[in-house]
């Protein structure tokens, strides 16, 4: 698939809509709407545009589909040039309470998109991926991550471990979620301070010179038979109870 | 979409197969297998599926995908004619810690399936639906489930509320995830006991006469500007702070 790093992409969905231009930092070059779709009939939606100092081009169904078939297109296309991925991490040393997500070997769209969605929704302040070992950012990942992409900072990086390395200098903790012998329950580890939370694919896990950067590792105990929580679930379990913690100290 | 109560329902995936076959819980009728796909290199499986009282199908590319085509088969189908869904609950008044989840008005058969994961990991010990308000189980919802559908008890039942109504008498608390201004942190809540946990669709939430039956309600914040968390990320969340508490218990 095609990578959408300092390049245009089209972005469906009434959501993401909202978020790019409510954001007011994307470069939007064009908005195509379906006449009589749930994105016209959308009085939040319409009006933002209508604000915008160019017009929208509205298609009737033909049109609409045959430009963008297939699909939850919910009768709206945005089309944006932007950087979406950063290469270089902010200085990060003087903040007390910071926690980034980092995703080694996640390769399906669909759970690079839900994760990005849960870590917004959580207070995440930014997703870490490897410019290899991950699937790239494309239309399917943000499409998924309903507009939460617009205000998460993504970061792909040449070397995960290198990054650790540095963060480390920094006063971050590496906690990553693996299932091992050594690995403390996810409820037992402070996330209070500056923390990557590392997590790998259902598959594959981490890969181990990865794990061999991370302070401490954490695991969610299976309770059922199939021994399988998906990736995005599990991010989900952490960074929620990386805000309890967080509330429960304030 | 097809109900499969009390019917023939063709499942996919090493998995489902694996939790099916293991399960000894079901009646096989069949089982379908693509020459050279990843379920005949899988040991694991075929050790299983070799002490079977009959003989799977072998299929070259061709045969196979004609029978079954498109989708995540991983080469695998097996059908099986049985009751999945169960219409009435167990007598749970005995037991002490006893978690269900009730989900209300979810129509996407990819996140019914996720949440059903999610909790047969989280020790879920039942998930309760509404006949009507509900996306019906069907091959996809089964499929997204990764074979937890075998271990997690599915109960459809009339009228949700009547049902709460009922584990009240049994000594349950009925909680309902909605944001409101009178709800508590999810996270505040005690979920160590008897309880279930209610959810509904991230567009309509829980219907009304159902909230009314809810003795907490119980919110997770929103810490980012999309305000749109995933129902089964927000299941993963609040399941996980059950097993928390569980935990920290004993």
């Amino acid at each position: 698939m095609k990578k959408h790093q300092k390049t245009q992409f089209t972005i469906f969905g009434i959501n993401n809509a909202i978020s790019i231009i409510e954001s007011d930092g994307f470069n939007v070059s064009k908005i195509d709407i379906l006449k009589k779709g749930r994105a016209e009939k959308d009085n939040q939606l319409i009006h933002l545009i209508s604000k915008l100092t160019f017009q929208p081009k509205f298609y009737e169904k033909q049109g609409f589909y045959q430009k963008y078939p297939g699909g939850r297109t919910q009768g709206i296309a945005v089309v944006i040039t932007d950087d979406i991925v950063k290469e270089v991490l902010p200085d990060l040393s003087k903040k007390e309470s910071v926690c980034l997500l980092a995703l080694d070997q996640i390769e399906d769209p669909q759970n690079f998109g839900q994760i990005i969605r849960t870590a917004e929704c959580a207070g995440i302040d930014g997703i870490i991926f490897p410019k290899h070992h991950s699937t790239s950012i494309t239309d399917t990942v943000l499409q998924v991550s309903q507009g939460a992409f617009v205000t998460m900072p993504l970061y792909e990086v040449t070397n995960l471990k290198n990054e650790f390395n540095q963060l480390k200098k920094d006063g971050f903790w590496i906690v990553g979620l693996e299932n091992s012998i050594n690995a403390k329950d996810w409820h037992e580890i402070d996330y209070k301070g500056k923390t990557v939370i590392v997590v790998g694919s259902e598959g594959k896990g981490i890969r181990e010179k990865v794990l061999e950067s991370c302070d401490f590792k954490a695991t969610i105990p299976m309770q059922g038979k199939t021994n399988s929580l998906n990736v995005s679930a599990a991010v989900s379990a952490i960074v929620f109870e990386r805000l309890r913690q967080i509330q429960e100290k304030n």
